[in-house]
């Protein structure tokens, strides 16, 4: 799991390496949630990500239309963390020859209704046959303020939006047989997991006020992305524990709640820094969307939990393993 | 076969209908080789493909480096089908845990040649674990006269460049055990089918001198691609069979040589057509660019060929068959 981690760390800093020739109009390249470019004086955000069949989902248990909405909304996310506000998509499906008509309807049902939410336009792609099905979204969105990962100082307090580990739990109870419909708290995680919703209008307030130093989404889980996101900013952070979002119904399902919190992944949620002079216009924020803070970046490159007795320990980052 | 591609078509269409609604600063959407947007008075052209093991090559003979190559020349070929000229590539690779570091550097090692050959800078991307390798390249490129596919018409001639079907013999080669350096004869067919070039240059050639009224990249084979430029255009094509550029290589290898040029597919070559007033303005590029008449559009709504007897007959389009 950490090797899978390390692997696909060490492959884009190699990738980084190789590609790193300024090119004419980059703004931002490899290692960010989104590439930026400057195109005729306004920035073009764009993000990409593959979701593939038994790696990133189980066509067993995820309702097609679900699955549809879900492919946009991993994507919004990274243009979220950018504060970007997403135009257009571009989908490329591979589709075994076993996939039924009504499934791909029910997929471009579910796509589509995403789209809708945020205004965005399918302009292409590509359908091909496959062994599994892949899915392949680029989404391209314009932005201003972009925010990156490496903008966090010391002393910046760190917040998160949302609750944490309900994916992770969502994912456990899927695996389980569990069904939409059986119960609220069941519900809960499950729509977590099958359908996230992205933090878009949060990353463009934070955007617009200018008010966050760093951004990173945190599908990764949030011990991963905090790491990336010291790291991209050259220093280190300290969180707590008990102030990790947790809703009351993850603490009733599951024991390991904070675990999951803190290393469950598929949290599409934002974790970014805000200087302290800014904090309390982002107080102002929280009328509009749940953020809480959950400690704050220090100039010690090093990464650190504190637990509810007060412990300080190394955090350990533990990615989300997938199937 | 057959159903496969109708099935494509089907769904293109039913994609289309579903996200019809215009969307400002959209200039050509679902359909053709890549979407357009206006952006900032410029057109942005862009474009995406999905490349999947065992669907569209195999590990087994693909050497890594030529894979990596074919990779971004494949979604190269869609821009130039546009006129357009490329810049940024965003890359999706999903990768099997059993892959080799060393194949992995391979693959970029040629997707970087590739993209020094244009000047496309990598900008961003995504990667994966994946059972099989899945290669996902979305390609931007910028275009003032960008060609569609539906501007023909009757009495246009009808051009092709490079020389045809021999991606299709390079294919069975490969599958028969022949490998690069055996020969003359069979490299070239090797190269055609695993190194493909992309026709930038000749696509931008007559963007900027605005000869094709209509451009379509033929990697699904020409009669399924010359169906579908005339269709988008509104009419029909007829095509002289021993017009078709098939070389000496080919027909030396080949008994079924021309009807690989006309049926074989993976030829990343471009079909388009010219005035009849600009046909003489055309030649003048012949220097620099191998094209060929093989002729023309035609009132009717059907597809014809016209074989060496001048026997008229009903075109039947027969789409690449991959593995």
């Amino acid at each position: 799991m950490k090797l899978r981690r390390l692997e696909e760390k060490e492959l884009v800093e190699a990738i980084r390496r190789e590609f790193q020739e300024p090119k004419a109009g980059l703004a931002l390249g490899i290692g960010d949630d989104a590439a930026v470019l400057r195109f005729q004086g306004k920035k073009l955000v764009i993000t990409k990500d593959l979701l593939l069949e038994d790696v990133h989902f189980s066509t067993q248990y995820h309702p097609p239309r679900l699955l549809g909405r879900k492919s946009l909304n991993v994507n919004l996310s990274d243009l979220a963390a950018m504060g970007a506000r997403p135009l257009y998509a571009l989908l490329g499906l591979g589709l075994p020859s076993r996939t039924e008509t009504r499934w791909i309807a029910k997929f471009f049902e579910g796509f589509k209704s995403a789209s809708k939410n945020f205004g965005v336009g399918l302009i292409g792609g590509d359908t091909t046959r496959a062994s599994k099905v892949t899915v392949s979204v680029t989404l391209l969105g314009e932005g201003k303020n972009v925010i990156k990962r490496n903008g966090a100082k010391p002393g910046h307090h760190l917040f998160v939006s949302g609750t944490l580990g309900e994916a992770r739990e969502g994912l456990l109870l899927v695996k389980k047989k569990h069904n939409l419909g059986e119960n609220k708290y069941v519900d809960r995680m499950l729509r977590a997991f099958l359908d996230p919703e992205a933090q878009v209008e949060l990353g463009r307030d934070l955007a617009r006020l200018k008010l966050a130093s760093a951004m990173i989404d945190i599908s990764d889980g949030l011990s991963v992305d905090l790491v990336r996101l010291g790291e991209e900013s050259g220093y280190g952070a300290e969180i707590h524990m008990e102030m990790l979002p947790v809703s009351p119904e993850l603490r009733a399902l599951q024991r390991r709640a904070y675990d999951f919190a803190l290393n469950g992944g598929e949290d599409y949620q934002l974790l970014f820094s805000v200087a302290p002079e800014k904090v309390k216009i982002l107080s102002r924020l929280k009328k509009k969307h749940a953020v809480t803070c959950i400690g704050k970046i220090i100039q010690t490159k090093g990464f650190y939990v504190i637990d509810r007795h007060g412990r300080r320990q190394r955090l350990l980052p533990q990615a989300w393993q997938h199937f």
